[in-house]
């Protein structure tokens, strides 16, 4: 999607819960450069809900296609840290994705037909488990694998560590469970995934799935047709920037207007 | 202001209304580093109001002096995003501005004598339109122009594409009304422009604006003189950091205080 | 604690109570990289609550050792600014520290024993008053020092600058009263130092102070033992990520379910 250019120093985005009040995320970037001085360190967000490895995975799949395919995503959000939940890498066409495994790259792998469905196999892609002692910090916690576990493990793939170096495959992963449109009858039925800070409501539904003629039906209001800009009407549903169907009122909050949270519905259908 | 190492590698600001909590301005940065990954980016702020046009671009006055000459600085609070406002690059003695045309770089163009008071025609100053499709990426959308437009415009030009390259230059720019302080009588009459984290409201009146025994009524306060320090008494008025006339509660804030909103006029008199 | 790449750019962290909100911290950074354009500029908080030194100091301590021993930890929380409390520098075996001197480096003073206890001479590190006009920008401000004099010295001091060009060497810093835990008979009186965005309560205690079979008391509850994982029971108390004692709740905020807040005692005995 964008030009990459070879031998640049290598890239890594965060992606946490962790907010920006405590110094996690800047613990982070120091494990990080203290391995790999070259890095580049880009945050994503800081800001996912806590525990909200849904919001986690559909911020992570409008974003990564914009990165250069060779870029490192490290993303934490973790409520199981400390239990029995791997920690994996997952190596794929455009992007290596490193953090628990709980449903955070549901997305981003879907997006790349790495899996399929509900369906937990992984697809064309590899993955292995992040045990390999060498690549972590001595004393790893049960409470903060960002640290322990992730930065480093990001840090020495940027360095040049090939991805089976960090410990055994892995053949399957978690995935978050509807995550993709569901048509019921004639209608499809989609899902607010995000809130953004401007109150569009963003949902799972993508230009490809409408028909010709869409009503969508939200929160009891009915809104016929696609809108080319947030300023088109006083209320919109539009193609959002990342491709997927978003509701949004004129200089003001879709959310706030019409009372909606992520987890709502949208249904769909033909006019015709 | 500062000092200037030659063949540094190309500096980016960011400011924008995105906030922190989406990924917008990590792929921007994305967008960015795909094109030029020697450039430094740096966040201005992302927290500007939504659709606070004169609050981002208050704040890029109070910043970019503080930057090499040759940086280029991206700002993004775009209500009018794909509508028929134009999107620009300004080329100054202390910077290049790119963002929208829409009164977001008044007072740094205002500070450099590059417009004069009302007049919207440029001095001294070069200025294009963003439309060459080279330095766009494919398929802008209406929605993220800071994604589509913006960012990879300022990485080209880090790469060294010259501004004539982007599109036809623009002889005037848009601006916001009201930014700089009007006489009444023997009065001066100026206006919050900002009030900060600790409740410090900023005005648009310089020291220079000021007569010799200046007597400050703001909110139906009186407040004789100038202070030196936020600890000289309870109630301050004294010259900030950026060199604007600010309003401080000692150990407080003013704003909650004084009851103070952006927009609130400060009437400066002289006592003799 | 991690590996240090030797010649690797100088390593520059900010620590302030300025927020995102303002250009302050971008300015900061275009200063640094104004004077030095190598450095790698990070992050450790913004958020620290507007004059919470104590806050700023506890920061510090849980992040410093995750950097590599050169890295220049700049720290702003300056309720004093424009007053007569001196800006120091600190060179220690691992980071120096530069900031006002008002107790900010009283923990990672502690921590490597170049303070003990409640007496404020320096022990075994180098520190310096920064007063050299030449490492401060021309016209420093009564209400930025941030700007003024800490970013610029930290840049100069990744030039290569010695500590002794910044000014007369100091032989006492300033000390937070009560940053250790105290006796009470044979009960051991700790404190409530943070309070993290999950709700966790992180107190001064640390796993060397606690008996063999600990009960904690806090807020009126009685906690029998430690916990290994956030995830082990409904209340936890555990070592967290920093090796400080933590109060946590199982996916929930401790701090709301105990009504915690920072300055709280945490009592402990000895249960046999």
């Amino acid at each position: 999607m964008v030009r990459f250019v070879v031998n640049a120093p290598p890239l890594i985005t965060l992606t946490t819960d962790f907010g920006l009040k405590d110094a996690y995320v800047g613990v982070m970037k120091g494990v990080v450069l203290a391995i790999e001085p070259r890095a580049r360190v880009i945050d994503l967000s800081h800001e996912i809900e806590p525990h909200g490895v849904a919001e986690g995975a559909f911020l992570l799949r409008t974003a990564f296609r914009y990165f250069p395919p060779d870029a490192i995503h490290v993303a934490v959000v973790d409520p199981g840290v400390g239990t029995s939940r791997k920690a994996v890498a997952i190596e794929t066409a455009h992007g290596i994705f490193i953090g628990p495994d709980n449903g955070l790259f549901t997305h981003v792998l879907a997006d790349q037909n790495a899996v399929s469905g509900d369906d937990e196999a992984l697809r064309g892609v590899s993955g292995v488990e992040l045990i390999n002692p060498q690549y972590r910090l001595e004393g790893v916690s049960n409470t903060f694998h960002g640290r322990d576990v992730f930065a480093p493990a990001a840090a020495h793939y940027a360095r040049g560590v090939q991805l089976g170096e960090f410990g055994p495959p892995i053949k399957r992963v978690a995935l978050l469970p509807n995550s993709i449109p569901i048509s019921r009858g004639t209608d499809l039925v989609g899902m607010i995934l995000h809130l953004d800070r401007f109150g569009n409501a963003i949902s799972n539904l993508r230009a490809h799935d409408l028909p010709a003629t869409p009503v969508f039906e939200i929160a009891g209001t009915e809104i016929e047709g696609l809108s080319a800009s947030y300023q088109d009407s006083r209320l919109n549903v539009l193609i959002g920037s990342s491709g997927f169907v978003e509701v949004a009122v004129q200089n003001g909050s879709a959310a706030g207007t019409l009372g909606l949270s992520t987890g709502d519905t949208i249904l769909v259908r033909d006019r015709t």
